[in-house]
C-alpha cells in the first residue's frame, strides 16, 4: 500500500520511544492527551461551557483529528495492521478516538474521551526509568500471582454481602431507607468496605447491632487482601535464587553461590 | 428403604463432582441458585413485584420444590442420613429449602431464601482448580491459626468501645444524637472502624476532640489484625528449603527436592 | 489487723484463679460486671428508665456494695495494702467502685460505672488458656517494641493535620462549615483517617482538590503503621535463635542447631 | 560584620542542641511555637476573638518579633548566610516568620502562622533519643526506597479515578449531585479511598452498582501501598546474618559479628 521506506520512517516515529523523533512524538502525544482530558473536564462544568464552549469544542475536534491520523499512521506503519488493531494497545487507541465521532450521533457521549486517560500510562514507557518499569512489573506480577486468592476472597465477600444485605432488609425494611434487597446489598458493601456514605443508615436497635458486627467484620477482613499482597511482595523481593542454568539438565533456580546443580550434580562453573 | 443400586446411582449424581452426570448436576444446581437469588432480589423491588410478582412467585416455588427433592435425594443416597442432616452442608442445604415453606405461615420470611447464596461457595469445589482450592485452604488455615490473636484483639476493641461510647454519651448527651449508651457504643464502633456514616456526629469541642483520638486510634489499630494475618500468610508460604544436610560439607539449606549438594556436588541421598 | 489465717483464706479466694473457690469467685465477679454494665446501658435508654428505673437502680447499688466489699477484701488480704491500692489493677478496682457513690453528689456520673468493662479483660486470666495469654503477650510486646516508631508517626501526622486544617480553613471559610481552625483540624483528622462523617464537606473546587490530596495521602499513609506492626509481628515469629547459653561466655542468641558458640568457639553441647 | 567571638557564641546557643544553653534555647523555642499555634487557633474561634482578640494579637506579635530576631540571629551566626537561607530549614524558619507581617497588608493571612507547626518536628532532634531518631530514619528510608513503586501506584489510581469519575458523571448526571466531571472525580477519590463523606451519593441502580465495584476495588487496592511499605520495612529489618563462610566446613549463614563457626567451631577470622 505505502512504500516500505515511508512505513519504516513512520514506524520509527510512532512506535519507538528511543530515537529523538520518537521521543518528541510521544511527548507531544502525552501533552495532547492531557489537554484533551482537561478540555473534556472543563466542558462538563456548566458555567465554563456557556462561556468557552466553542473554543473547547474546537480544541477537542483538533485533537480528535490528530488522534485519528495517528491511529491510521499506526495501522499503516506495522506489518500486520489487523494484529495491532486487535491488541490491547490497539483497542485503547481506537477507544481514545471513537467517542469524538460518536458525539455527532449521540450528544453527551464525547465525555468518553476521558478514556484517553488510559493512554497516560504510556508515560512510564517514555520515561524508560528502570526503577519505574521494575516497580510496575513487580506490582503486576505480584497481583497476578495472588489472583486466585483474591478471587476466592472477593467471591466469599460477595456471598456474605448478599446474605447480610437480605437480613438487613428484613430487619430495617423500606421505612428506614432499605427500600429493597439490591439497595440493602449496596448498603452492606458500603459498610463492609468501611466507606460509610451515610445516605442509608440503620435506625432500629437490632439493625444497629447487626451493622456493628458487619463493620467489625469489614475492619478485620481487610487484613486478608493486605496479607495476600504483602506476602507476595515479600516473596518477590528475596532474590535468593540466581540466574544460572545447569548446562546438563537445564534446571535454573539455583541458590545464590551454588557450585553444583542440585538436580544432577553437574559442576555449574564449567 | 430404597434399592442399593438406585442409591449408588443417586450418590454418583448428587454427591460427586468428577463424573459427567455429577458435574452436570452441580452446574444445574448453581444456575438454579443464581436464578433463585435474582428472583428473591427482584421481588423485593416494589415496582417489579407489582408487575411480575406472579411469575417470580412461580419461579421461586419451582426452585424450592426442586431443592426439596434434592434434599430428600441427598438424605436417601447417603448411608447415614442423620449424620448428613447434622453436618455443616446438611444444615445449609436445609436452610436453603425451608424459607420457601415458612412463607406460607409468616409472609416476608421467604427473603431468607437469599441464604442459598452460601451454596454458591460450592463453585470452588466444582471448578476443582488446584489454585483455587489451595488458595481457599491457605486463607482458612491462616485465619484459623490466628484465631486466638484475633479473638483477643476483637474482645479488647469491644471493651474499648463500651468505655469510649459511655464517655461520649456523657460528653455529648442526647441533644447531639447520642440518645443512649447503646447508640453511643454503636457510634464508637462506626468511628473506630473508620466507617463514619455521619448519621450521628459530635457537636461539642470536647466531643470532637475525643472523636479525633478515637479516629486516630482506629486508624492505627487496624494495623493489628493486618499484622496478625500477614505474618501468618508469610509463615505458611516459605517451606522452600528442606532439612537435608550434606554428608560431606554439612551445608544444610538445600532446596526442596534437591538430589545433589549445591556446594560440593555430593549425592544427598546416599 | 485481721488474723493471718483469715487473710490467707481471703487471699486464696480473691487473688488466686487456680483453686476451685478462687475460680468460682472470679466467675461470679465476671457475671456481676456484665450484669452491671448491661444495667448501666439500659438505664441510659429513656423508655426503659421510665419503666424499670427503680429495679435497675437497686441492681446497681447491690453490685456496687458487693464491689466495695471486694475492694476492702483485696486491701485486707494482701501484705502491703498501699502497694496494691497504687498498682494498675488496684486503681482499676477503685474506679469500678467509686462512680456508684459519686452519683449521690453529681447525678449522671454513675454512667462511669461502664469503666468496669476494663475488668472484663480479666477473662483471659481466668480462662488461663496458653493460646490466649501467648497471643495477648505477643500483641503487647509487638506494640511496645514499635512504640517509638508509632509515636514519631502519630506526631508527624498531627503536625500535618494542623497545617492542612489551617489551609482548609483559609480556603473554605466559615460559610462552608469550617467555622474555625480547631474544627478544620477535626475535619482533617476525620478525612485523613478515611472516616469521613460528611457533617462538614468542602464546597469550593480548590477545597475539593486539596481534600482529594488529603484523602490519597491518608489512604497511603495507613501503610506506615501497618508496616511497622507487621514487621514487628514477623520478627517476633521467626524463632531462628534457640535458648542455648554458652557455658563460657554466656552469649545466648545462638542459631538453632548450632554446635559451637559463635563468640568464643566453645562447644555448646559439653 | 559581627565579631567572630559573638558569632561563635550565637552559634552555640542557636544551632547546637547539646550544650545547656543550646538546649534551653530549643525548649523555649518549642514552647513559643506551641503558644503561637494555640493563639492562632483560638483567634479563629469567633466568640474567643471578640473577647480576647487584643491579647491574642499582642501575643502573636511578641512571638513574631522573637522569631524575626531568631531568624536574623541564625543568619548572622552561620558562615554562609545565603546557604542557610536557601536550605530546607532556612525556608521553614522564614515561612514561620513572614505570615505575621503579611497580615499587615492582607488581613487573614496570618493564619498561615500555623505553618510554624512544621518546626515542632525539631522535637525529635532535641530529645536526641536514639530510638526516635532511628525510628524516624527507618520510616524515611523505607518511604524513599518505595518511592518509585508508590508513584506508579498513585499515578495508576489517578488515571482510574479520571475514567471512573467520567463514567459516573455520565451514569448519574447533574440531577444526582454529580454536577460535572471534576466533581465526579472528587467523588470517585472520596469513594475509592473509603472515606465516603456522603455529600454526593449515587441514586440510580446502575450508579450504585458501579459504586459497589469502585468500593470493592478501593478496599482491595489499599493492600498495594501497605504491601510495598511493609516489605520495605521487613527488608530493612533483617541484616542479622553476614556473608562469612567457614573455611573448614563452608557453613555460610553466620550471625553478624560471629568469631567462630557455629557448626564446627573453627575461628572465622583466620
Amino acid at each position: 500500500m505505502i512504500p516500505e521506506k515511508l512505513r519504516h520512517r513512520l514506524h520509527t516515529i510512532i512506535h519507538e520511544a528511543d530515537t529523538p523523533s520518537g521521543k518528541a512524538f510521544d511527548l507531544i502525544l502525552l501533552a495532547l492527551i492531557v489537554i484533551s482530558i482537561i478540555a473534556v473536564m472543563l466542558e462538563s462544568v456548566v458555567s465554563i461551557r456557556l462561556e468557552y464552549g466553542n473554543i473547547l469544542s474546537v480544541v477537542e475536534w483538533i485533537i480528535t483529528i490528530f488522534f485519528t491520523l495517528e491511529y491510521i499512521g499506526r495501522l499503516l506503519s506495522v506489518r500486520s495492521p489487523l494484529k495491532y488493531a486487535c491488541s490491547f494497545y490497539g483497542i485503547i487507541d481506537l477507544l481514545a478516538t471513537l467517542p469524538g465521532y460518536i458525539d455527532l450521533f449521540f450528544p453527551g457521549w464525547h465525555f468518553l474521551l476521558a478514556l484517553r486517560a488510559i493512554r497516560l500510562l504510556r508515560i512510564f514507557r517514555i520515561l524508560k526509568l528502570v526503577h519505574f518499569v521494575g516497580a510496575g512489573n513487580l506490582l503486576i506480577v505480584s497481583l497476578r500471582k495472588s489472583r486466585a486468592k483474591i478471587l476466592v476472597f472477593v467471591f466469599t465477600v460477595l456471598v456474605l454481602c448478599i446474605i447480610l444485605g437480605t437480613i438487613m432488609y428484613m430487619v430495617e425494611g423500606p421505612e428506614s431507607g432499605f427500600t429493597n434487597i439490591p439497595v440493602s446489598i449496596y448498603w452492606t458493601i458500603v459498610t463492609l468496605t468501611t466507606v460509610g456514605f451515610g445516605d442509608i443508615t440503620p435506625v432500629t436497635p437490632l439493625g444497629q447491632f447487626i451493622s456493628s458486627i458487619i463493620m467489625i467484620m469489614g475492619y478485620g477482613i481487610i487484613a486478608v487482601p493486605t496479607g495476600i499482597v504483602t506476602s507476595e511482595f515479600i516473596a518477590r523481593k528475596s532474590p535468593d535464587t540466581n540466574t544460572q542454568s545447569c548446562p546438563d539438565c537445564s534446571t535454573n533456580d539455583h541458590k545464590d553461590g551454588a557450585n553444583f546443580c542440585y538436580h544432577c550434580g553437574k559442576n555449574l562453573h564449567k
